[in-house]
């Protein structure tokens, strides 16, 4: 493996960052070469300056690596997954745009930008295409793309099957996994045998991506699609995979059986190219009653499939069902290493 | 307390008759005299013919009362509360009615009936207008009254407040409480760190009840409410306490204020009445981001009240908010028995 | 009410000044009257300096009081709860005790100092006898009283009956519930479907606190009962209730009759005396093969009683059996509070 | 794979025959050929009979075996593992030696047989010398070898190392996962936030077999080891992996050093001899002040390894520590897998 990729990890000592440094192990093309974060944390090695929060050990092949400063030094992979919490990523992802590396980010803060991708592979990889714009109006040698909301990338994935048939209005309800929130996260004492039903900023995110990642990209700028989205965001005591309840109204109700068949047959450009983390299926309809569940289901196609299942009418729009995908894979981790196989097939790395 | 109603509890050994007994506990108005079960329960001491699954131990007051068999006989009280399996509840309700019994049932069996209030006592206590044709149809002297479903209560009692200004459409998602199935009900195995997104019959009864409970009665049928209503009902590990998102579209959008002055100002008969288990505020607006939640909030008000909060403009239909209610005791047993407290101020026991 | 002697309570604001003023709701004779917190939420009313976390709303009748700092200042009641954290307990309540004031703390701080009662008022009153030694060698008007951590109190008050036959051998393994550890407290990440090994500090305590506990006292000093203690602490996923497997080794072996006997059959002054919050039994046999279980068993005696059950012999020591107890109230608000009253009743307030 | 060992499984349907199925997926050298389950079974291919109870789906190379009716037919495979219900194995399992069927039992039924085996083969491989007396005294052409109770496989591992030390007593408490009572075993309601402190017949086991598995055997019979233990079993709301907190006293004290170099440098015969299912290191010592933890480490080593932790000083015996693994693995089917391949490499299939 010794032509892989090096990437670095911007705000690798977090939760996120080490669900970057989990999901990259043993990946085919990309090496952990470089990792950042706080000052507080550089200079010292990971082993030191990280409290391992993710199941079993430390990895062996960052725990003797250096933390470094934040910012784009020389030596820095021109690849770095940005891990970094919403407070500082604006400022130090920009630095390292501007320095000419492509950041590949799980962050919010760019994500609604009019000239920044937000990228499921599966669904908009012509979004690319704003890529030019943005570094001749923001003078970068390098760039920025961002992979949604761990909630998002689940509804997204369960909707972009449907597109065809013309989504008008979308009521969504999720149930949310509690390593969403980071570590420490939810007191164990709000989350034990309860319901917490409110999660910062995360409706809004819901109402208003979706939009952005089914809609269009001409090169000069974005087109939002205009279905109408509404969430309601409720956190349960799961420990990964968030469940959503979804109902739909389309331009005209499609038959069952379409949507049955819609769900089965949608492949996007991953699976065409064959990337590492492409799931063959990204979108997997169960057909018993009671899945997707997200302890049993989750880990399947490592993470990375969004799982949908009783498909049934909706008395108030035209469709219901469920979806399940796995927060922290699809929806943070993962979805932002696809993006980077995504950059790297189209020789943008 | 000498001369209290006596009452009867069918199903009484199961986890709804528990509820039932547990409920009645220092009740001003009733005591509880007679219990009966199945066939392999009766005769026995109501402490040896049960495993008490409640919290605590067994009430002193019923553990040496005699289990009968399920059949009306000399020595039963008048009013009898039904805690029965839907398996077997028909007939055996129809027999007590046959025999001069009110029966207060928590079954399903009868509520869809078109001669059976399915009673809400803040509600539609003018149901109560359809017992002459029950009786006369059935050639009852007796009656039987029915509660609905654990779910469907809390939604109806968050939506009473709101049906002057003209519902015409509700969707709801439910996070519903284990208590809800009995016992054992769901395998520890399904419901550890998981979401369980079924539950059988559910959807089906939230979506035709409600219709009935806001309808009118004129005495010689039921008129059901025009709404439409759409349910996706899903099991969570909270013990006690059903949580639902729900939105809603009216004939016209009324503002965020009038919504508000119209739950805090919803009062009904059980509160003009001052009903022994009536809560005095049986809707309560939580104006906290964060709430309701079942574990902090259901049992206030002895778990008769229903919370709601989180109102908010929903961008598909026009609001959207949360409620919550204890599906045991609002939602089953003190269900009845405002229903049994009810038929009493009305002369009818 | 009028006569109710007024009470102040140190750290009012945590989780633990939260329990003191739940626990207080209603007491016949005790009101709370003054409120002291950090400076940064003195001078404001409680209830915009707090953030109520336990169930239900905050009292009525503490939410208008104004904060206070932690200082001993005119107009501060006589009788003082601390419910501060350990890491600023020592002086203030030192503070207090030298100005005067009657400290019944539930902070570690002075319990093990020599001349500080460690308190449980069913076990050992006489330790009262240690005040005039403290006043003198402290030169303090005021005074200062402990109750023992929470693990420590279910396990002493289980062994108090059983002290008669020469305890030389206690080996203890706890499973300790997480509203022990405060606000936020466990990460849901770290206790969700998990058991956490490990509570910094609590051997310690439980391996010293009960030989004090059960010791003797001169009135000169403290005499240590000579048992050997070995505890072994676990934090699990419940929300009230220590649960604790102990094995005993006695002076010589009793039989299975006398060590129930002595279970039933202990009482101590507070049951004596009918001291308000004293449960009428302090130690309560459950007979059932499966109990006391924490989450059905804890709220009984209002919290109160510890639980003990499925008594049988040891192979290794002689017996052993399940002690459950609440950790927040028996063990911690409770604790402090019938220790005031014990004071009250001797005329110490 | 052509040449893989044909397997059978009996109680192929059951919860414990399942996770022999998915503890088998791709094993180098065992191939399932053969399912039987309870006559209700037989004759349905396996999907038809089995709702899969464990993550994901059913493996697609059980899927459609027929399910045969649990009787030694011909074309049943030399090979079978017994996952059956205690209350059927006996007779089953010894009509299968009886007609030459090697016979890896994870039933209790024949664990403490004087000439049945009772395996672990880190421990205890010569056991096996007592087949030929087994053969000889039953007449059997084929033989049945055992597995201990899950709860025992986890403290028989951590004791393992220690006993060249002179192990007299141990004391062990457990925290029990759910998945070790089956489907659907345990009650949410009994589980959900709760410790249930008693599992029928557990004590006594975990009180018996580790002496029969760490002592002698002479080809004419067993010497159980001379130790004492004593056990108290509680459930508690895990999925997996069973934790203990264990007490020694030795016949003289040993030091820490030795002690954690006994558990870091211990290995048995599979690790000699690479046997598949064997972990490099089969107890594991974590280093960290919280760990090991069910949910955190119980994967690792693909759930064959026992990992223990907190080593320290007991007050009342010499050391105690902490000891944690996977009960449905290594406690379970794992183990009777190892057991097999230990057959397969003494050249005894």
């Amino acid at each position: 493996m010794a032509d892989r990729i090096q990437v670095g990890i911007l705000g690798a000592t977090g939760m996120v960052g080490q669900q970057f440094i989990s999901f990259l192990q043993g990946h085919p093309w990309f090496e952990i070469a470089w990792l950042a974060a706080s000052d507080r944390s550089a200079g010292k090695p990971y082993a030191e300056a990280t409290t391992w929060r993710l199941d079993g050990e430390m990895p062996g092949n960052v725990s003797g690596l250096v933390v470094h400063e934040s910012k784009p030094v020389p030596g820095a992979p021109k690849l770095v997954f940005s891990a970094m919490d919403a407070s500082v990523a604006t400022e130090i992802e920009q630095a390292f745009a501007a320095a000419g590396h492509i950041v590949v980010s799980n962050s919010r803060n760019h994500r609604m930008e009019p000239d920044v991708p937000l990228l499921v592979p599966e669904i908009n990889p012509d979004h690319l295409k704003i890529l030019p714009l943005q570094r001749k109006s923001r003078g970068w040698p390098g760039a920025i793309v961002t992979n949604p909301n761990c909630s998002t990338v689940v509804l997204t994935m369960a909707l972009a099957p449907l597109k065809p048939f013309g989504i008008e209005k979308v009521l969504v309800t999720t149930m949310q996994a509690i390593s969403g929130s980071g570590y420490p996260g939810h007191s164990a004492f709000d989350m034990t045998a309860n319901v917490y039903p409110f999660i910062r900023n995360e409706e809004p995110k819901m109402e208003s991506e979706p939009q952005k990642i089914l809609g269009g990209c001409s090169g000069e700028g974005f087109t939002a699609h205009p279905m109408k989205v509404s969430a309601a965001c409720n956190r349960v005591e799961v420990l990964d995979g968030h469940t959503e309840t979804i109902s739909i109204e389309f331009r005209e109700k499609p038959s069952e059986a379409d949507l049955l068949e819609a769900f089965r047959s949608f492949r996007g450009l991953p699976q065409e190219r064959g990337l590492p983390s492409a799931p063959p299926h990204p979108v997997i309809y169960m057909t018993q009653p009671d899945r997707p569940q997200p302890r049993r289901d989750v880990n399947r196609e490592n993470g990375m499939a969004v799982f949908v299942g009783r498909l049934r009418e909706c008395p108030v729009l035209h469709w219901k069902f469920l979806a399940m995908g796995h927060n922290t894979v699809r929806g943070a981790a993962g979805a932002a290493v696809l993006n980077a196989e995504l950059l790297s097939s189209e020789g943008l790395l």
